[in-house]
């Protein structure tokens, strides 16, 4: 681990692995994943805001990056599903460690303001 | 620490936080920031393929956020800093999480196929 450790150094790795984990939305479809939602409904259903297409959208990019797979079973109708491979489930430390410092150091009222810089400059 | 824990639950914090430290360049300037760099130019010049023009956009983003406090000491020529508040400090476990997903699970040719510059795919 000795690239984790010298962070003064630039590395295209932890560029590409932060950009693919926060891109829009994406935090949120990991977070539903690793709580053991599969089907594509489920999915949307507990992300407020993400449309079908943009679920399907994230959905193909993190498959492309081998970090969920995509079942098919012949029933009638057919059910997909999408799961975390290894790799996917190895963003559980990430996520959790993005959760506890949101849920530290983002004051809540911020967050459901969205734009930052109209709340007061205050807390913590 | 409640919605840390329930990783079920749709958490607009989480959301947000892993957006703004996704965002492009956003992380290898947080990984900068924190091996201790603090002027434009250290910072510019520690990650390749980054424009001044981006790297302040973002710093202002960062500021905005309350992640970055920027300094000017009244020398000649002024002397313009960057410095991690305690939040911004706080985001090290994340940066560290990040690392270490990537280390282990992007295999490095990948990262070097990426855009990620037209550097070559030495540096990590």
């Amino acid at each position: 681990m000795d690239h984790a450790g010298d962070s003064a150094a630039f590395c295209p790795l932890y560029q590409r692995a932060a950009e693919l984990i926060g891109g829009r939305w994406t935090g949120a479809i990991l977070r539903a994943l690793l709580a053991g939602r599969a089907r594509f409904t489920d999915l949307a259903g507990s992300i407020p805001g993400l449309s079908d297409r943009m679920l399907s959208e994230r959905l193909k990019e993190l498959e492309a990056a081998g970090i969920v797979t995509r079942t098919v079973a012949a029933t009638t109708p057919v059910r997909i599903e999408y799961h975390l491979t290894e790799r996917g489930h190895a963003l559980n430390a990430v996520v959790q460690a993005v959760s506890q410092w949101a849920e530290l150091w983002l004051p809540h009222d911020e967050a459901a303001a969205e734009d930052v810089t109209a709340q007061p400059p205050a807390q913590h």
